[in-house]
């Protein structure tokens, strides 16, 4: 939370973003542990998801026995999983005086269902303000990489999801739009140079956690 | 759709609402059977659902294995079964011409989560307007009934969902918004009082509808 924003939380709230195979997961693990080993208590989460509640949305969002579902309602899904994540996970444990570092956050509904299914970005804005009105993460870390490299990184793995079989036209979309964001609120969203090695991507972080 | 609102559409939107046990789905089996005798191409619809999508959204919804949510999910979730209901059902029929008739629709978000949950009105009103813009039925039917009357209809049924398992106080704020509401709008919502016999509740009704 943005204390700027008027709240009086203790905790830092941190997300991560970025396309498909760009290392959030395993750079979330990364940072888990090098807060923790500070002495922080952070709690992990991702989304959508990250309650029970939460968990549903995501197998109706994911599914690919869900079939096709109009862009409008794909984002009322994602901020209903997310608004339940907010109320009952983030701030709770925020309030508490623990971090929070999600594993994607409100920047992915710009960059999939604004850059990717072309919805207007002002309604996207709208709709975020409905649902988080000035909550906003202390810090974003955009894992940014090149839509192939993130693609092959994950192709050993099983079956793609209802949202991983899209093109890759769609891809660079969501990672253009996620790259523009970071220009746009660059105090907030660090872009991070996503394509080197693990440790050389984690290190990049590093720099930048030790400034909070 | 109301024609003033500048649509092109052929067919009429009429929707039915008003408490548990009310008479909705026994009076829309009538006016279905009352318009198809006409020679009227009619479509019998219902919320939350309607759609393969919606469906699903409605047993998250009403699920008593769903447990609590925040109130403002809840209304997400409505309105992501009425905008799947709306693009995939409703407009597309209206457009070839048919009529359409809804056993409940956006009056009920007013009632069950601004009335029950006690949601703020002008909120509800905001992500209506975001999701339906200017859509809206050409008539509406309020089926008005004391709340332990409809409850009485109702009670030989079996297991009550998560939403019929609510207090009498909270269907009595639900009853008390849909009939504030007839009374903002009293050329779309027309209140019919359904505590008569089910003969003597459809010939108000069929009064009404000769003037459409
Ligand atoms: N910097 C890196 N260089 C090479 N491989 C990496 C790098 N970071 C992660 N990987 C590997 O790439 C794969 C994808 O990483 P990870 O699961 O962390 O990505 P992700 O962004 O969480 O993916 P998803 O979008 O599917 O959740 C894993 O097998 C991981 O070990
Ligand atoms: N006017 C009436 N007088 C007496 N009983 C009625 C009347 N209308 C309907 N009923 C009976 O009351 C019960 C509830 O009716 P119905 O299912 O139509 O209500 P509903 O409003 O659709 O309920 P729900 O809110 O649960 O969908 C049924 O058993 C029905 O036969
Ligand atoms: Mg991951
Ligand atoms: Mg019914």
């Amino acid at each position: 939370m943005q204390k700027s924003q008027g709240n009086f939380m203790q905790g830092k709230f941190i997300t991560i973003d970025g396309v498909e195979g760009a290392g959030k997961s395993t750079q979330s693990d990364l940072i888990y542990q090098y807060l923790a080993d500070k002495g922080i208590n952070i709690k992990r989460t991702r989304e959508p998801g990250g309650t029970e509640m939460g968990e549903k949305i995501r197998t109706l969002l994911l599914s690919n026995s869900t079939g096709k579902m109009h862009a409008d309602t794909e984002l009322m899904l994602m901020f209903a999983a997310r608004n339940e994540h907010i109320q009952n996970k983030i701030i709770p444990a925020l309030a508490q005086g623990d971090w929070v570092l999600s594993d994607r956050f409100s920047d992915a509904s710009y960059a999939y269902q604004g850059g990717g299914r072309g919805l207007n970005m002002a309604r996207i804005s709208q709709l975020e303000s409905w649902v988080l009105q000035s909550f906003t993460p202390d810090m974003t870390f955009l894992l940014d990489v090149p839509v192939e490299i993130g693609m092959k990184r994950i192709e050993s793995r099983g079956e793609k999801d209802r949202i991983e079989q899209e093109s890759l036209d769609f891809f660079n979309r969501v990672r253009n739009v996620y790259i523009e964001r970071s220009k746009q609120y660059p105090d907030r969203i660090k872009l991070i140079d996503a394509s080197q090695s693990v440790e050389n991507t984690l290190s990049q972080i590093q720099e930048i956690l030790k400034m909070l």
